[in-house]
C-alpha cells in the first residue's frame, strides 16, 4: 500500500513532532550558510527557540531574488566541495539560481520521487519510460534516480523522436510514462499515424504528468483517449524537482510529503497564513535538506489546501491543482520561462524594434509559443529570403534561451497593438 | 593515488585468480540466461570446467549480431523486473540492441568509471562538467554517477548551447570537462568570439575524451589550445559505456580494468589469439555483470596491448588508440552509425533514387556529415523550393535516426560517380 509508510500514514500529532525536530536541524545547518548564517545574526533567531509549527511564522521569507542575489554560494551550508552535483536555471534574467545537493540529499530526494511513484501506483514490476529533457532539468536526473531506486526497469528514453519514443513502448512492452501533458497529445497523433491503438498494441496502464499547467478536463482527455489513469505530479527545482506533492490512486488532490517540506499557504499581500481551504500563496521550507536548506521559500505558485482526510489512509494534506502564478512567470512544454529571457535575446538583434509579443496558444492539443516582433524601420524591406534568414537566428537563439523553440513572425514596425500602461507581453490563449 | 589500491596494483597473479573466480561465476550466471544456457549445453560447456585463462578459448564468441537475432531478453539472467535501467540502440539495421542493469550493475559501473576518473587525476574537489548526451546514451547518466560516486561536484551539462556551457564552467569555476574531442574545438572558437581565453577566464585544469575516433594529434592541439591535458576514454554500450579502459597520468594508453572485463585480442579472420603487442580486435567477457552478462564479445574494435609495465603502478593492462573497425560502422559527434540506418531513411522517400554517398570531413576541427543522394529523374526539376523542402524533411529523418543532423545535397539523377563493384557508401575524409 504504502511505499514508506512509518512516514506516510504517521498520526499527525507525532509528524509535527517530527517536522519540528527536523525544523530545527534544517534552521542549524542553514546558519552554516553566509546567507542565513547573517540573517538570523542579524534577526536575533535561534534555531533552538522555534518550538512549535507557529513559531516558523517568525522565520524570513526566501525568495528567489534572494537566491539570486546570492549566487551562486550563499546558501551553501558546505564547501562546494562538499556537493556532488547541482542543478540552476539558464538565468539571463539577473543572475541565474542554483540548487546543490549532497549525497545525502540525492539518497533523499530519489526515495521522495520513489515514495510518489509508488503513491501513483507505480510498482517494481513495471516498466518505466521517461520522457523528459535530462541534464539541467531536474525532471530526468530526478525521475531516474526515483524509479530505480522504486525498482522499476527504467528507460531513460529523453524527450523528442516520437516514433522512436512508440518503438520503446513496444519493444519493452512500457507500462508506465512520465511526461507533460502537451505530449501525451502529440503521441496519440503519432500512434494514429501509425495505424496503431495504445490500448490494443501497448501495455501502457499509468502516466504521470506535471512540469506544465493543465486543467482537470485535459486530464480525463488524456485518459479517454489511452484508457490510462494520468496522475498529477508538483514538485519545482527550489524544491529539488519532482517529488514535493504527487497524487494517490483517488486523484483528489496531491499529497505534499510533509515530513520534507514544511507547507504553508499564505496571503501574498499580507504574509499572513490563509484560513484553511482557501487560496494563496505556497510557501515551502526544506526539512531533509543537507548542502543547500531554504527557509520559508516562496514559491510564487497559487493553490490551497484540501480540507479532510483521504480515503488512501496517507496523512499528508492535499494540495489543490495550481491555479496560477503571482508573477509573470509562464511554463511551456515544461520549460519555465519569463518574458524578460526572451526580450534580453531580442534586444542582441540590431534589426529587432521596440515591440514584441509572446503568444501561447493549444494547437492540436500541443502548447505552441509565437514570438511577434516589430522589426526596425530600415530592415523590413521586401527580403523575403533575408527576413526568414533572421527568423530562424532569432528562433534559435530565443531556443537556446528558453530550450523551446518559438515560432517568430516579424512585422511592420508599429503595427501590434499598443496598450495604455504597463506593455502586455504575454498573451496566454492555451485552452484551460 | 589510487581509487581502489586493492584492485588497480593488484599483482597479475592475483588478479588472474580473480579473473577466473569471477568468470565462473559469471558464466554460471550467463547460463541461467535462455540464449546462453541453450548453447552452453548445446556444446558441452559447463563454468567449473574454465580453470585457467587458456581455458577462456574454448567458449564461444559472441557478435552483435547474436545480440540483435536474441532481442529484447534472451541474454536476461533475470526476469525483466529484476532490471532497474536499459540503454539500447537505435536499431533499424535489423533488431536494435539493448543492455539491462540491475542494481548490482549500476553500482559496479558507477564504481568503474569513479575509478577511471580517478586514474585521469579527477578528484572530490573538481568540479566536473559533463557535456554530452544524457538519456539512452550511456555517455551521460555513466559519467553522471561514476563522477557523483567520486564525490566530484557535478554539473549535468548535457549537450549543446555553447554560450551556456561557457556561462556553467565560469559560474562554478568548472576544472574538468568530459566530451567528445571535435567539441572542445568548436568550444575554442566560441570562447575566442567572446574575447575570453580558455587559461586566463576558466579553472580548467582536465579533459576527459572520447566516444570519437581522434588522433594523438589532435589530442596535442586540444591540451595546446586550452593549456589543459586531455585524457582519452574508452567504452562501448555493450560493455555499459564509460568505465572500460581510461589513460592515466602518463598518457601512454588505456588500462583496461582487468577485473571487470576480461579482454583478448584476436586475430579475426582466424579467431585466434595474436602475439603479444600485436593488432587485432579487442574481445571482452564481462566479470562483474549480474544482469547480462556477455561472453567474448567481439567488439569489431582493433588495437593491440601495449607491452611493458606502466610506471603509475596499475597492473592492468594498457591498449593502444583504437586503430579502426571490422566493419563499416563509424562514429560521428559521438554517435555510432551504420550507413544502413540512413540508407533505410533514404529509402522510405519515393522522390530519392538508387545511390547515394555519406560524406564525413573536419570543418573548422568539427566533423560533419553530409548526405549526397541521387533523386529520381521525375523529382529533380528546378523548383528550388520544394528541393529545399525536401532536403530538411531527409536531414530531420535522418537526425532522428542517427542523432546527428546530417547535411543533405539532393543531386541530378547518374551523377554521383559510380564505383566497379560493392558501392562505396561511406567516404571518411576527416582529418586523422
Amino acid at each position: 500500500m504504502y511505499w514508506k509508510p512509518e512516514i506516510e500514514i504517521l498520526p499527525r500529532a507525532q509528524l509535527h513532532t517530527l517536522q519540528i525536530q527536523r525544523l530545527q536541524e534544517s534552521l542549524a545547518r542553514a546558519a552554516q550558510s553566509p546567507y542565513y548564517g547573517t540573517l538570523f545574526r542579524k534577526q536575533g533567531i535561534r534555531p533552538e527557540s522555534i518550538r512549535t509549527i507557529d513559531d516558523v511564522r517568525r522565520l524570513p521569507f526566501t525568495t528567489k531574488d534572494d537566491l539570486r542575489s546570492n549566487f551562486p554560494y550563499g546558501f551553501l551550508t558546505v564547501p562546494k566541495q562538499g556537493a556532488v552535483r547541482l542543478h540552476c536555471s539558464s538565468g539571463t534574467t539577473g543572475n541565474p539560481t542554483v540548487i546543490f545537493h549532497d549525497n545525502h540529499d540525492l539518497a533523499s530526494w530519489a526515495d521522495l520521487v520513489a515514495r510518489s511513484l509508488y503513491c501513483a501506483g507505480l510498482r517494481d514490476t513495471d516498466v518505466f519510460q521517461n520522457i523528459c529533457g535530462y541534464g539541467l532539468f531536474t525532471g530526468g536526473l530526478g525521475f531516474q534516480y526515483g524509479a530505480e531506486r522504486l525498482g522499476a526497469l527504467v528507460i531513460p528514453a529523453a524527450a523528442g523522436n516520437t516514433r522512436r519514443q512508440i518503438k520503446l513502448m513496444q519493444d519493452f512492452g512500457t507500462t508506465a510514462i512520465h511526461t507533460i501533458p502537451s505530449y501525451l497529445f502529440r503521441l496519440h497523433s503519432a500512434f494514429v499515424e501509425l495505424g496503431l491503438d495504445p490500448q490494443r498494441d501497448t501495455s501502457l496502464r499509468l502516466f504521470v504528468i506535471g512540469a506544465e499547467p493543465h486543467t482537470e478536463a485535459q486530464r480525463q482527455r488524456i485518459e479517454a483517449l489511452f484508457g490510462v489513469r494520468a496522475f498529477n505530479s508538483y514538485g519545482l527545482s527550489e524544491m529539488n524537482g519532482p517529488g514535493v506533492a504527487f497524487e494517490c490512486e483517488h486523484q483528489n488532490g496531491l499529497h505534499v510529503w510533509e515530513d520534507a517540506f514544511l507547507t504553508e499557504i499564505i496571503d501574498p499581500d499580507t504574509l499572513q497564513p490563509v484560513p484553511d481551504g482557501e487560496e494563496g500563496e505556497l510557501v515551502f521550507t526544506t526539512l531533509d535538506r543537507h548542502a543547500m536548506p531554504l527557509i520559508r521559500y516562496r514559491t510564487r505558485d497559487l493553490t490551497r489546501f484540501i480540507p479532510g482526510e483521504c480515503p488512501c489512509g496517507r496523512t499528508h494534506r492535499r494540495l489543490d491543482r495550481i491555479s496560477g502564478r503571482t508573477d509573470d512567470m509562464f511554463i511551456i512544454k515544461g520549460c519555465n520561462v519569463f518574458p524578460m529571457q526572451i526580450e534580453k535575446v531580442l534586444m542582441r538583434f540590431a534589426e529587432v524594434g521596440t515591440d514584441y509579443v509572446i503568444e501561447l496558444e493549444t494547437i492540436d492539443g500541443n502548447d505552441e509559443i509565437t514570438v511577434k516582433i516589430e522589426l526596425q524601420k530600415a530592415w523590413f524591406t521586401g527580403d523575403i529570403e533575408a527576413l526568414e534568414k533572421l527568423s530562424r537566428r532569432i528562433a534559435n537563439e530565443v531556443r537556446d534561451e528558453i530550450l523551446v523553440t518559438p515560432g517568430v513572425r516579424l512585422v511592420e514596425p508599429g503595427s501590434l497593438p499598443k496598450s495604455e500602461g504597463k506593455a502586455v507581453r504575454v498573451i496566454d490563449c492555451r485552452k484551460s
